[in-house]
């Protein structure tokens, strides 16, 4: 039910993965109100939680939300995974509340794949938008999942994992910042190299493979990104779509696809929340078909790799530390 | 003697602006290494403050280096701003040092242009990383200088001043955000209209003329912003430039360069540090003669046309709510 293009487009992409025939789909929503849905199961539920509605009092008064009942399949074990691209936080909220934390984590958060064209798989940034604010014990568990994530989905063997701050020296940034560089950098905190501060300015400069901040600088910056991505697209799509340079684009149109489709937010498979007790997707709210796709295989794929039980274990193996960093 | 391309592009954009005539420019440097000065008066120094010296220190200990002796030159009447393309933090330090902060102003912020297709000026984004912590009295000050410099350099009646945030309602963000989202939404505050939270999506947007963040948001929404844009044009540059689409690519030049133009930081002039008593433009360390040409020339024209005044005056207006809501 969720997203500015259900349940159409939601459906239609389900509806695809099923028909490939590797990966079942179970579509949750209201009754009737699905569109088409073809021989896919369902489970119906009586509400929906809006894209305005607030996420908390969404989970707490609409039990039989398709988020809600989403989120109790995946804890149920009647689901593998969940995906959806509705209203964020409820989808949070939803996974938070009906999955569980996993044992240890602090805070869940929000990693979303931005792709680098200068490697062949994309960097992790977490925390984009699941806390306002961050703790150091917080920032040191994103690293520690965020790594385990690039690990998993994207077979790096020993991820290097950044700070995100305003200048690469050590001195450079908040208290938090500063801090939480000292203990990165004390090294031991898991599989992974810290490879020190990286600047807004290196997110394609292939610096790290996961990127760590707390939750409100990681969304204006990956919304920063997204805007300023879609911003200089539309414009080049403007230039060359005017008809006294039609020739020339057709001959260059070929040469830019593959660009656009690289950095197309379509194509990655949507942001996945960690820390919960199971496999959580959320997916842009202008999400198609195709978008829809790639997050149920995604979804579908890491659930069966066991993501769930490598993020549990990156966190676990360096509790002490953590409590420590905590006093 | 500051930036990547010190002392020729330089002293190349100074003597430019003093041959057209209208604007005196004197160059403060190390004697005999600043190149062809042509008849430029020159002041000189024994000390230079390099990329990698620490600000604060550098500005204590090296008491004759050219951005301590321009900050004194503007200090002392002997010239009416400076511009540097070198060290950020110290030209920051040695404007706070030398000219002092203006009355009642909590601490000086970096306020940064953004050029916005969408409309003929661009948006000014302050606090761009002068302080990496702010509160709320130093972000209320951060607005209404803003507004006056929005009002000043671009002629803004009355200009739109949005917060920064992760969404756009007023719950969402810190408590920092929150906090100074109620008290901007009082009003009263200065010569300006508070058009709530806008995000990181929303530069390109035409949402307001001054958006208003802590420093280290702001640092890093900036750097991503450019990143982002230099990473998709070198990407761009590079797929013109393939020899087989040569023919097309000639074609179509004429219609980015414009583009390009609108949205390269070396023409519009610098960022500008407000709330010290007297004008300092910090510039790209990567500047040109092109942009020490516009720095000089925004320097000038606002030392003119007194914006140290407006920004003096925006903030004492308000200095009983400023009290108030730092208590």
């Amino acid at each position: 039910m969720g997203g500015d293009r259900a349940p159409e487009q939601i459906v239609a992409g389900a509806r695809a993965v099923a028909d490939a025939g590797r990966i079942g789909v179970l579509l949750v929503g209201l009754e009737g109100q699905m569109g088409d849905t073809g021989d896919l199961p369902l489970l119906h539920c009586t509400e929906v939680i809006g894209m305005d509605d607030d996420p908390g009092q969404g989970v707490r008064r609409k039990k039989d939300s398709s988020l809600v009942r989403a989120a109790e399949a995946v804890r149920d074990g009647n689901a593998m995974a969940m995906v959806s691209a509705g209203n964020t936080g409820a989808t949070m909220a939803s996974a938070l509340l009906r999955m569980g934390r996993l044992p240890g984590v602090i805070r869940p958060a929000i990693a979303t794949p931005i792709p680098d064209l200068k490697k062949d798989y994309p960097t992790v940034m977490l925390d984009a938008g699941a806390n306002a604010e961050a703790t150091v014990p917080m920032l040191l568990q994103f690293a520690q999942m965020g790594a385990a994530y690039s690990s998993k989905r994207y077979g790096v063997g020993r991820p290097r994992v950044a700070l995100l701050s305003i200048g690469e020296e050590k001195s450079k940034g908040t208290p938090l910042v500063k801090e939480v560089h000292a203990v990165l950098a004390e090294g031991g905190h898991g599989d992974f190299d810290f490879v020190g501060n990286v600047e807004g300015r290196d997110f394609f400069e292939d610096e790290a493979d996961v990127i760590v901040t707390d939750g409100f600088t990681g969304n204006v910056a990956l919304k920063t990104l997204e805007g300023t991505l879609r911003f200089l697209m539309s414009t080049l799509t403007g230039i060359l779509t005017q008809p006294e340079v039609a020739d020339a684009a057709d001959v260059l149109f070929p040469h830019l696809l593959p660009l656009a489709g690289k950095l197309d937010p379509e194509t990655t498979g949507g942001a996945m929340l960690l820390g919960v007790d199971g496999v959580c997707v959320i997916s842009h709210g202008s999400s198609t078909h195709v978008a829809m796709v790639n997050a149920i295989t995604v979804a579908h794929d890491v659930a069966v790799d066991g993501l769930v039980d490598a993020i549990a274990s990156s966190v676990q193996s360096d509790a002490d530390t953590l409590a420590v960093a905590a006093d």
